[in-house]
Protein backbone atom coordinates (compact mmCIF):
# COMPACT_ATOMS: atom_id res chain seq x y z
CA UNK A 1 0.00 0.00 0.00
CA UNK A 2 1.26 3.79 -0.95
CA UNK A 3 -0.05 7.25 -1.11
CA UNK A 4 -0.25 8.19 -4.62
CA UNK A 5 -0.52 11.94 -5.82
CA UNK A 6 -1.59 12.98 -9.44
CA UNK A 7 -2.34 15.58 -11.12
CA UNK A 8 -5.46 15.65 -13.34
CA UNK A 9 -7.38 17.95 -15.93
CA UNK A 10 -11.09 17.72 -16.50
CA UNK A 11 -13.54 19.70 -18.76
CA UNK A 12 -16.38 21.00 -15.98
CA UNK A 13 -19.21 21.25 -18.83
CA UNK A 14 -21.25 18.17 -18.11
CA UNK A 15 -20.00 17.47 -14.43
CA UNK A 16 -22.04 18.86 -11.03
CA UNK A 17 -18.52 20.02 -9.84
CA UNK A 18 -15.75 17.97 -8.20
CA UNK A 19 -17.06 17.09 -5.04
CA UNK A 20 -19.44 13.28 -4.82
CA UNK A 21 -22.51 13.90 -4.77
CA UNK A 22 -25.75 11.60 -4.99
CA UNK A 23 -27.64 11.54 -8.13
CA UNK A 24 -24.94 13.61 -9.81
CA UNK A 25 -22.49 13.22 -12.38
CA UNK A 26 -19.01 14.60 -10.62
CA UNK A 27 -15.31 13.88 -10.83
CA UNK A 28 -14.74 12.46 -7.53
CA UNK A 29 -17.33 9.52 -8.73
CA UNK A 30 -15.58 8.85 -11.97
CA UNK A 31 -12.42 9.00 -10.66
CA UNK A 32 -13.28 6.67 -7.47
CA UNK A 33 -15.40 4.48 -10.54
CA UNK A 34 -12.06 3.94 -12.20
CA UNK A 35 -10.03 2.89 -9.34
CA UNK A 36 -12.07 0.75 -8.08
CA UNK A 37 -11.48 -1.45 -11.95
CA UNK A 38 -8.03 -1.21 -9.73
CA UNK A 39 -8.66 -2.85 -7.12
CA UNK A 40 -8.73 -0.05 -4.73
CA UNK A 41 -11.38 -0.12 -1.19
CA UNK A 42 -11.02 3.18 0.13
CA UNK A 43 -13.76 5.40 1.55
CA UNK A 44 -13.16 8.76 -0.49
CA UNK A 45 -10.22 10.19 -2.67
CA UNK A 46 -8.36 13.51 -1.15
CA UNK A 47 -8.45 16.83 -3.11
CA UNK A 48 -6.78 19.65 -3.10
CA UNK A 49 -9.80 22.21 -3.93
CA UNK A 50 -13.85 21.76 -4.71
CA UNK A 51 -14.33 23.26 -8.29
CA UNK A 52 -18.07 23.88 -8.89
CA UNK A 53 -20.29 22.88 -11.14
CA UNK A 54 -18.91 23.41 -14.64
CA UNK A 55 -15.56 25.04 -13.97
CA UNK A 56 -12.73 23.53 -15.67
CA UNK A 57 -8.96 22.12 -14.11
CA UNK A 58 -6.04 21.37 -15.72
CA UNK A 59 -4.05 21.30 -12.54
CA UNK A 60 -6.29 19.87 -9.44
CA UNK A 61 -4.33 17.48 -7.82
CA UNK A 62 -5.62 14.19 -5.96
CA UNK A 63 -4.38 11.33 -3.71
CA UNK A 64 -4.90 8.04 -2.10
CA UNK A 65 -3.33 4.68 -0.94
CA UNK A 66 -3.16 2.15 -3.32
CA UNK A 67 -2.03 -1.29 -3.58
CA UNK A 68 -0.38 -1.35 -6.88
CA UNK A 69 2.81 -3.54 -7.78
CA UNK A 70 3.27 -2.10 -11.33
CA UNK A 71 5.20 1.39 -12.17
CA UNK A 72 3.38 4.67 -11.96
CA UNK A 73 3.32 5.03 -15.57
CA UNK A 74 1.18 2.04 -15.59
CA UNK A 75 -1.10 3.06 -13.11
CA UNK A 76 -1.43 6.47 -14.82
CA UNK A 77 -2.64 4.28 -18.26
CA UNK A 78 -4.84 1.97 -16.32
CA UNK A 79 -6.45 4.87 -14.85
CA UNK A 80 -6.73 6.93 -18.11
CA UNK A 81 -8.45 3.91 -20.31
CA UNK A 82 -10.75 3.26 -17.04
CA UNK A 83 -11.85 7.16 -17.41
CA UNK A 84 -14.51 9.18 -19.55
CA UNK A 85 -13.20 11.55 -22.04
CA UNK A 86 -13.82 14.60 -19.76
CA UNK A 87 -11.09 13.44 -17.57
CA UNK A 88 -7.76 12.44 -17.85
CA UNK A 89 -4.49 11.83 -15.88
CA UNK A 90 -1.76 14.33 -16.28
CA UNK A 91 0.92 12.89 -13.98
CA UNK A 92 1.32 10.21 -11.25
CA UNK A 93 4.10 10.13 -8.33
CA UNK A 94 4.40 8.17 -5.45
CA UNK A 95 3.95 10.76 -2.02
CA UNK A 96 4.62 10.29 1.36
CA UNK A 97 2.20 8.21 3.05
CA UNK A 98 0.97 11.27 5.19
CA UNK A 99 1.05 14.01 2.09
CA UNK A 100 -3.05 15.60 2.13
CA UNK A 101 -3.38 17.55 -1.47
CA UNK A 102 -5.58 20.33 0.59
CA UNK A 103 -4.24 20.53 4.18
CA UNK A 104 -0.53 20.37 2.47
CA UNK A 105 -1.12 22.85 -0.02
CA UNK A 106 0.75 26.46 0.14
CA UNK A 107 -0.85 28.23 -3.08
CA UNK A 108 -3.80 27.55 -5.54
CA UNK A 109 -3.37 29.32 -8.76
CA UNK A 110 -6.54 29.95 -11.18
CA UNK A 111 -6.98 31.41 -14.81
CA UNK A 112 -9.98 32.84 -16.18
CA UNK A 113 -10.46 33.35 -19.87
CA UNK A 114 -12.86 35.65 -21.59
CA UNK A 115 -13.10 37.13 -25.14
CA UNK A 116 -14.91 39.60 -26.14
CA UNK A 117 -17.52 39.87 -29.10
CA UNK A 118 -20.32 40.70 -29.60
CA UNK A 119 -21.76 37.65 -31.24
CA UNK A 120 -21.57 34.36 -29.92
CA UNK A 121 -19.22 31.86 -30.69
CA UNK A 122 -19.85 28.06 -30.42
CA UNK A 123 -16.36 27.49 -29.98
CA UNK A 124 -14.62 29.38 -27.70
CA UNK A 125 -17.61 29.70 -25.02
CA UNK A 126 -17.31 26.06 -23.99
CA UNK A 127 -14.20 27.24 -22.22
CA UNK A 128 -14.51 31.20 -21.96
CA UNK A 129 -16.79 33.88 -21.10
CA UNK A 130 -17.87 36.10 -23.66
CA UNK A 131 -18.21 39.76 -23.05
CA UNK A 132 -19.11 42.74 -25.08
CA UNK A 133 -18.65 45.63 -25.37
CA UNK A 134 -14.96 46.01 -25.24
CA UNK A 135 -12.63 45.92 -22.37
CA UNK A 136 -10.47 48.23 -21.78
CA UNK A 137 -7.09 46.58 -20.09
CA UNK A 138 -5.84 49.47 -18.10
CA UNK A 139 -9.11 49.23 -15.90
CA UNK A 140 -8.70 45.68 -15.81
CA UNK A 141 -4.96 46.09 -14.53
CA UNK A 142 -5.75 48.88 -12.16
CA UNK A 143 -8.59 46.74 -10.84
CA UNK A 144 -6.56 43.73 -10.28
CA UNK A 145 -3.60 45.59 -8.45
CA UNK A 146 -5.94 46.12 -5.52
CA UNK A 147 -6.43 42.67 -4.85
CA UNK A 148 -2.60 42.13 -4.38
CA UNK A 149 -1.63 41.22 -0.67
CA UNK A 150 -3.08 39.80 2.58
CA UNK A 151 -6.91 41.44 3.13
CA UNK A 152 -10.11 40.22 4.42
CA UNK A 153 -11.93 38.89 1.50
CA UNK A 154 -14.89 38.61 3.30
CA UNK A 155 -17.13 40.75 0.26
CA UNK A 156 -15.95 38.17 -2.02
CA UNK A 157 -17.19 34.84 -0.47
CA UNK A 158 -17.59 32.57 2.52
CA UNK A 159 -15.51 29.96 4.15
CA UNK A 160 -15.68 26.70 3.70
CA UNK A 161 -15.92 26.10 7.34
CA UNK A 162 -18.44 28.79 8.88
CA UNK A 163 -16.29 30.11 11.14
CA UNK A 164 -13.70 30.45 9.34
CA UNK A 165 -11.35 33.18 8.10
CA UNK A 166 -12.20 35.21 5.07
CA UNK A 167 -8.57 36.73 5.46
CA UNK A 168 -6.04 35.39 2.28
CA UNK A 169 -3.06 36.73 0.86
CA UNK A 170 -3.43 36.65 -3.13
CA UNK A 171 0.10 36.75 -4.13
CA UNK A 172 -0.89 37.43 -8.01
CA UNK A 173 -3.05 39.07 -9.72
CA UNK A 174 -2.80 39.96 -13.65
CA UNK A 175 -4.66 40.30 -17.11
CA UNK A 176 -3.03 38.84 -20.05
CA UNK A 177 -3.76 38.15 -23.58
CA UNK A 178 -3.51 34.53 -25.57
CA UNK A 179 -4.25 34.97 -28.75
CA UNK A 180 -7.87 36.83 -28.89
CA UNK A 181 -8.49 35.66 -25.33
CA UNK A 182 -7.91 37.70 -21.95
CA UNK A 183 -7.07 35.80 -19.70
CA UNK A 184 -7.19 36.37 -15.65
CA UNK A 185 -4.42 34.73 -13.77
CA UNK A 186 -4.46 34.72 -9.66
CA UNK A 187 -2.80 33.12 -7.14
CA UNK A 188 -3.28 32.94 -3.40
CA UNK A 189 -2.76 30.98 -0.39
CA UNK A 190 -6.52 30.25 -0.46
CA UNK A 191 -9.92 31.20 -1.70
CA UNK A 192 -13.31 31.62 -0.50
CA UNK A 193 -16.29 30.24 -1.52
CA UNK A 194 -16.99 31.31 -5.26
CA UNK A 195 -14.12 34.32 -4.99
CA UNK A 196 -12.73 33.94 -8.22
CA UNK A 197 -16.03 34.47 -10.55
CA UNK A 198 -16.94 37.32 -7.79
CA UNK A 199 -13.13 39.27 -8.01
CA UNK A 200 -13.70 38.41 -12.45
CA UNK A 201 -17.36 39.97 -12.63
CA UNK A 202 -16.91 43.15 -10.59
CA UNK A 203 -13.63 43.81 -12.80
CA UNK A 204 -15.34 43.26 -15.69
CA UNK A 205 -18.08 45.52 -14.55
CA UNK A 206 -15.29 48.16 -13.62
CA UNK A 207 -14.14 47.91 -16.89
CA UNK A 208 -17.68 48.37 -18.34
CA UNK A 209 -18.25 51.90 -16.18
CA UNK A 210 -20.94 49.91 -14.23
CA UNK A 211 -18.58 50.48 -10.87
CA UNK A 212 -16.13 52.89 -9.96
CA UNK A 213 -12.74 52.13 -10.14
CA UNK A 214 -12.20 52.32 -6.30
CA UNK A 215 -14.86 49.58 -5.34
CA UNK A 216 -12.41 46.74 -5.34
CA UNK A 217 -10.33 48.82 -2.30
CA UNK A 218 -13.91 49.57 -0.32
CA UNK A 219 -14.75 46.28 -0.43
CA UNK A 220 -11.59 45.04 1.14
CA UNK A 221 -11.42 48.02 3.33
CA UNK A 222 -15.21 47.78 4.46
CA UNK A 223 -15.13 43.69 4.69
CA UNK A 224 -18.39 43.62 7.13
CA UNK A 225 -20.07 45.96 4.94
CA UNK A 226 -20.34 45.77 1.13
CA UNK A 227 -21.06 42.29 -0.45
CA UNK A 228 -20.19 41.89 -4.45
CA UNK A 229 -23.26 40.83 -6.24
CA UNK A 230 -23.18 38.19 -9.21
CA UNK A 231 -20.77 35.78 -10.68
CA UNK A 232 -18.93 35.39 -13.66
CA UNK A 233 -20.10 32.45 -15.09
CA UNK A 234 -18.66 28.82 -14.54
CA UNK A 235 -17.00 27.50 -17.90
CA UNK A 236 -13.91 30.50 -18.16
CA UNK A 237 -12.75 29.26 -14.98
CA UNK A 238 -9.71 26.48 -14.47
CA UNK A 239 -8.13 25.63 -11.44
CA UNK A 240 -4.46 25.14 -13.58
CA UNK A 241 -2.19 24.95 -10.23
CA UNK A 242 -1.48 23.91 -6.63
CA UNK A 243 1.63 24.22 -4.55
CA UNK A 244 3.31 22.22 -2.43
CA UNK A 245 6.70 22.91 0.28
CA UNK A 246 9.91 21.50 -1.76
CA UNK B 1 -40.19 37.41 -49.23
CA UNK B 2 -36.12 37.63 -49.79
CA UNK B 3 -33.63 35.13 -50.41
CA UNK B 4 -31.01 35.15 -47.32
CA UNK B 5 -27.54 33.87 -47.05
CA UNK B 6 -26.25 33.15 -44.29
CA UNK B 7 -22.75 31.84 -42.63
CA UNK B 8 -23.04 29.75 -39.66
CA UNK B 9 -20.65 28.32 -37.20
CA UNK B 10 -21.27 24.69 -35.04
CA UNK B 11 -19.63 22.91 -32.83
CA UNK B 12 -20.76 19.24 -34.69
CA UNK B 13 -19.53 17.31 -31.34
CA UNK B 14 -23.55 16.51 -29.98
CA UNK B 15 -25.43 16.56 -33.66
CA UNK B 16 -25.63 13.75 -35.60
CA UNK B 17 -24.70 15.63 -39.01
CA UNK B 18 -26.00 18.82 -40.23
CA UNK B 19 -28.91 17.16 -42.39
CA UNK B 20 -31.96 16.85 -41.18
CA UNK B 21 -33.02 12.92 -40.19
CA UNK B 22 -36.32 11.76 -38.20
CA UNK B 23 -35.53 11.14 -34.41
CA UNK B 24 -31.74 12.78 -34.43
CA UNK B 25 -30.46 16.55 -33.54
CA UNK B 26 -29.60 17.91 -36.49
CA UNK B 27 -28.14 21.66 -37.49
CA UNK B 28 -30.77 21.83 -40.40
CA UNK B 29 -33.45 20.66 -37.62
CA UNK B 30 -32.49 23.54 -35.62
CA UNK B 31 -32.41 26.27 -37.23
CA UNK B 32 -35.19 25.68 -39.31
CA UNK B 33 -37.13 25.75 -35.68
CA UNK B 34 -35.35 28.81 -35.08
CA UNK B 35 -36.66 30.09 -38.38
CA UNK B 36 -40.38 29.37 -37.56
CA UNK B 37 -40.21 31.16 -34.25
CA UNK B 38 -39.38 34.24 -36.64
CA UNK B 39 -42.70 33.08 -38.74
CA UNK B 40 -40.81 31.32 -41.72
CA UNK B 41 -43.16 28.77 -43.43
CA UNK B 42 -40.96 27.00 -45.74
CA UNK B 43 -40.14 23.75 -46.66
CA UNK B 44 -35.95 23.21 -45.79
CA UNK B 45 -33.71 25.42 -45.80
CA UNK B 46 -30.74 25.23 -48.53
CA UNK B 47 -26.99 24.19 -46.97
CA UNK B 48 -23.48 24.18 -48.82
CA UNK B 49 -22.63 20.93 -47.93
CA UNK B 50 -23.77 18.25 -45.75
CA UNK B 51 -21.02 17.69 -42.68
CA UNK B 52 -21.44 14.41 -41.30
CA UNK B 53 -21.87 13.07 -37.44
CA UNK B 54 -19.51 15.28 -35.63
CA UNK B 55 -17.92 16.78 -37.85
CA UNK B 56 -17.39 20.92 -36.95
CA UNK B 57 -17.89 23.40 -39.03
CA UNK B 58 -16.85 27.93 -39.00
CA UNK B 59 -18.05 28.41 -42.69
CA UNK B 60 -21.18 26.61 -43.89
CA UNK B 61 -23.00 28.48 -45.77
CA UNK B 62 -26.70 28.36 -46.00
CA UNK B 63 -30.10 29.96 -47.32
CA UNK B 64 -33.81 30.79 -47.23
CA UNK B 65 -36.48 32.60 -48.62
CA UNK B 66 -38.33 34.92 -45.56
CA UNK B 67 -40.75 37.88 -45.56
CA UNK B 68 -38.81 40.24 -42.69
CA UNK B 69 -39.53 43.51 -42.51
CA UNK B 70 -36.41 44.99 -40.34
CA UNK B 71 -32.55 44.91 -41.22
CA UNK B 72 -30.26 41.66 -41.55
CA UNK B 73 -28.16 42.34 -38.36
CA UNK B 74 -31.41 42.14 -36.64
CA UNK B 75 -32.37 38.91 -38.73
CA UNK B 76 -28.91 37.72 -37.01
CA UNK B 77 -29.68 38.35 -33.82
CA UNK B 78 -33.10 37.02 -33.61
CA UNK B 79 -31.82 33.66 -34.95
CA UNK B 80 -28.74 33.98 -32.92
CA UNK B 81 -31.39 34.38 -29.42
CA UNK B 82 -33.30 31.22 -30.50
CA UNK B 83 -30.33 29.04 -31.26
CA UNK B 84 -28.78 26.53 -28.79
CA UNK B 85 -25.54 27.18 -27.54
CA UNK B 86 -23.44 24.87 -30.16
CA UNK B 87 -24.84 27.06 -33.71
CA UNK B 88 -24.22 30.48 -34.07
CA UNK B 89 -25.20 32.39 -36.69
CA UNK B 90 -22.18 34.45 -38.12
CA UNK B 91 -23.09 36.70 -40.96
CA UNK B 92 -26.64 37.45 -42.90
CA UNK B 93 -26.83 39.30 -46.04
CA UNK B 94 -29.69 39.65 -48.51
CA UNK B 95 -28.64 37.32 -51.61
CA UNK B 96 -30.00 37.09 -55.54
CA UNK B 97 -33.50 35.42 -55.12
CA UNK B 98 -32.09 32.26 -57.58
CA UNK B 99 -29.19 31.90 -55.10
CA UNK B 100 -28.18 28.18 -54.52
CA UNK B 101 -25.47 27.59 -51.35
CA UNK B 102 -24.45 24.54 -53.07
CA UNK B 103 -24.90 24.73 -56.91
CA UNK B 104 -23.02 27.94 -56.88
CA UNK B 105 -20.27 27.11 -54.42
CA UNK B 106 -16.69 27.14 -56.59
CA UNK B 107 -14.71 25.46 -53.78
CA UNK B 108 -15.32 24.65 -50.60
CA UNK B 109 -12.19 24.53 -47.75
CA UNK B 110 -11.84 22.36 -45.25
CA UNK B 111 -9.57 22.48 -41.79
CA UNK B 112 -8.24 19.20 -39.87
CA UNK B 113 -6.66 19.37 -36.77
CA UNK B 114 -4.04 17.38 -35.07
CA UNK B 115 -2.40 17.67 -32.11
CA UNK B 116 0.42 15.37 -30.69
CA UNK B 117 0.04 13.63 -27.42
CA UNK B 118 0.83 11.02 -25.21
CA UNK B 119 -1.94 11.55 -22.72
CA UNK B 120 -5.03 12.43 -23.15
CA UNK B 121 -6.25 16.29 -23.05
CA UNK B 122 -9.97 16.46 -22.18
CA UNK B 123 -9.93 20.02 -23.57
CA UNK B 124 -8.22 19.90 -26.96
CA UNK B 125 -9.53 16.58 -27.99
CA UNK B 126 -13.10 17.99 -28.40
CA UNK B 127 -12.02 19.81 -31.40
CA UNK B 128 -8.92 18.00 -32.52
CA UNK B 129 -7.42 14.41 -33.39
CA UNK B 130 -4.69 13.45 -30.55
CA UNK B 131 -1.75 11.25 -32.35
CA UNK B 132 0.98 9.42 -31.17
CA UNK B 133 3.45 8.83 -31.79
CA UNK B 134 4.83 12.26 -33.37
CA UNK B 135 4.35 12.99 -36.83
CA UNK B 136 7.32 14.17 -39.29
CA UNK B 137 6.60 17.42 -41.28
CA UNK B 138 8.39 16.31 -44.05
CA UNK B 139 6.46 13.31 -45.27
CA UNK B 140 3.20 15.14 -44.42
CA UNK B 141 3.81 17.85 -46.56
CA UNK B 142 5.19 15.44 -49.26
CA UNK B 143 1.74 13.43 -49.17
CA UNK B 144 0.09 15.78 -49.22
CA UNK B 145 1.49 17.53 -52.29
CA UNK B 146 0.41 14.43 -54.17
CA UNK B 147 -3.23 15.73 -53.88
CA UNK B 148 -3.07 18.77 -55.84
CA UNK B 149 -4.58 19.19 -58.78
CA UNK B 150 -7.46 16.96 -60.72
CA UNK B 151 -7.67 13.95 -60.18
CA UNK B 152 -9.77 10.59 -59.58
CA UNK B 153 -10.51 10.51 -56.44
CA UNK B 154 -12.44 7.27 -56.43
CA UNK B 155 -10.48 5.56 -53.67
CA UNK B 156 -11.07 7.92 -51.04
CA UNK B 157 -15.02 7.99 -51.32
CA UNK B 158 -18.20 8.19 -53.07
CA UNK B 159 -20.28 10.64 -55.07
CA UNK B 160 -23.33 12.03 -53.52
CA UNK B 161 -25.12 10.82 -56.58
CA UNK B 162 -24.38 7.13 -56.89
CA UNK B 163 -23.84 7.88 -60.63
CA UNK B 164 -21.55 10.90 -60.35
CA UNK B 165 -17.99 11.86 -61.11
CA UNK B 166 -15.08 11.33 -58.74
CA UNK B 167 -12.98 13.58 -60.31
CA UNK B 168 -11.89 16.84 -58.45
CA UNK B 169 -9.76 19.48 -58.60
CA UNK B 170 -7.59 19.99 -55.40
CA UNK B 171 -6.58 23.84 -55.38
CA UNK B 172 -4.75 23.81 -51.56
CA UNK B 173 -3.46 21.21 -49.52
CA UNK B 174 -1.08 21.80 -46.83
CA UNK B 175 -0.10 21.50 -43.73
CA UNK B 176 0.51 23.72 -41.30
CA UNK B 177 1.07 24.58 -37.59
CA UNK B 178 -1.72 26.73 -34.97
CA UNK B 179 -0.22 26.78 -31.82
CA UNK B 180 0.50 23.46 -30.18
CA UNK B 181 -1.70 21.75 -33.30
CA UNK B 182 -1.28 20.59 -36.78
CA UNK B 183 -3.57 22.18 -39.24
CA UNK B 184 -4.00 19.90 -42.89
CA UNK B 185 -5.92 22.78 -45.08
CA UNK B 186 -7.80 21.50 -48.19
CA UNK B 187 -9.74 23.35 -50.08
CA UNK B 188 -10.94 21.43 -53.61
CA UNK B 189 -14.26 22.60 -55.79
CA UNK B 190 -15.95 19.88 -54.50
CA UNK B 191 -15.35 16.37 -52.34
CA UNK B 192 -16.68 12.82 -52.34
CA UNK B 193 -18.68 11.66 -49.08
CA UNK B 194 -15.77 11.22 -45.88
CA UNK B 195 -12.88 12.17 -48.66
CA UNK B 196 -10.97 14.34 -46.40
CA UNK B 197 -11.15 12.33 -42.76
CA UNK B 198 -9.85 9.12 -45.67
CA UNK B 199 -6.89 12.03 -46.80
CA UNK B 200 -6.05 12.68 -43.02
CA UNK B 201 -5.90 8.99 -41.93
CA UNK B 202 -3.75 8.16 -45.08
CA UNK B 203 -1.08 10.87 -44.34
CA UNK B 204 -1.55 10.19 -40.75
CA UNK B 205 -0.12 6.19 -41.99
CA UNK B 206 2.29 7.32 -44.02
CA UNK B 207 4.00 9.65 -41.56
CA UNK B 208 3.83 6.82 -38.99
CA UNK B 209 5.43 4.81 -41.52
CA UNK B 210 2.39 2.39 -41.81
CA UNK B 211 2.03 2.88 -45.40
CA UNK B 212 4.62 3.89 -48.19
CA UNK B 213 4.56 7.54 -49.05
CA UNK B 214 4.21 6.68 -52.69
CA UNK B 215 0.31 4.91 -51.55
CA UNK B 216 -1.29 8.66 -52.11
CA UNK B 217 -0.05 8.30 -55.98
CA UNK B 218 -0.85 4.72 -56.07
CA UNK B 219 -4.43 5.68 -54.96
CA UNK B 220 -4.93 8.42 -57.50
CA UNK B 221 -3.04 6.53 -60.87
CA UNK B 222 -5.29 3.31 -59.52
CA UNK B 223 -8.59 5.11 -59.21
CA UNK B 224 -10.58 1.88 -59.74
CA UNK B 225 -7.84 -0.88 -57.79
CA UNK B 226 -7.33 1.04 -54.73
CA UNK B 227 -9.78 1.60 -51.63
CA UNK B 228 -8.35 3.59 -48.51
CA UNK B 229 -9.40 2.17 -45.37
CA UNK B 230 -9.65 4.18 -42.06
CA UNK B 231 -10.98 7.38 -41.45
CA UNK B 232 -9.74 10.11 -39.05
CA UNK B 233 -12.50 10.96 -36.33
CA UNK B 234 -15.11 13.62 -37.30
CA UNK B 235 -13.93 15.81 -34.18
CA UNK B 236 -10.74 17.26 -35.89
CA UNK B 237 -12.25 18.21 -38.96
CA UNK B 238 -13.83 22.33 -39.82
CA UNK B 239 -15.73 22.79 -42.80
CA UNK B 240 -13.98 26.53 -42.91
CA UNK B 241 -15.41 28.45 -46.21
CA UNK B 242 -17.26 27.89 -48.95
CA UNK B 243 -16.61 30.66 -51.84
CA UNK B 244 -19.12 31.64 -54.51
CA UNK B 245 -18.43 33.91 -57.99
CA UNK B 246 -17.38 37.68 -57.50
Amino acid sequence: MARYQLVIAYDGTHFAGYQRQVNARTVQHEIEEALRTLGWRGERILAAGRTDRGVHASGQVIAFDLIWDHSTDSLQAALNSNLPSDIAIRSVVRADPEFHPRYDAMARRYHYQIFTCPVRDPFRERFAWRVWPDLDPGRLEKAASSLLGEHDFAAFGKPAKPSGSTRREVKLAEWGADGDHLIFRIEANGFLFRMVRRIVKIQVDIAHERREPGFIDRCLNQPGQVRVQGLAPPNGLFLTEVSYPH
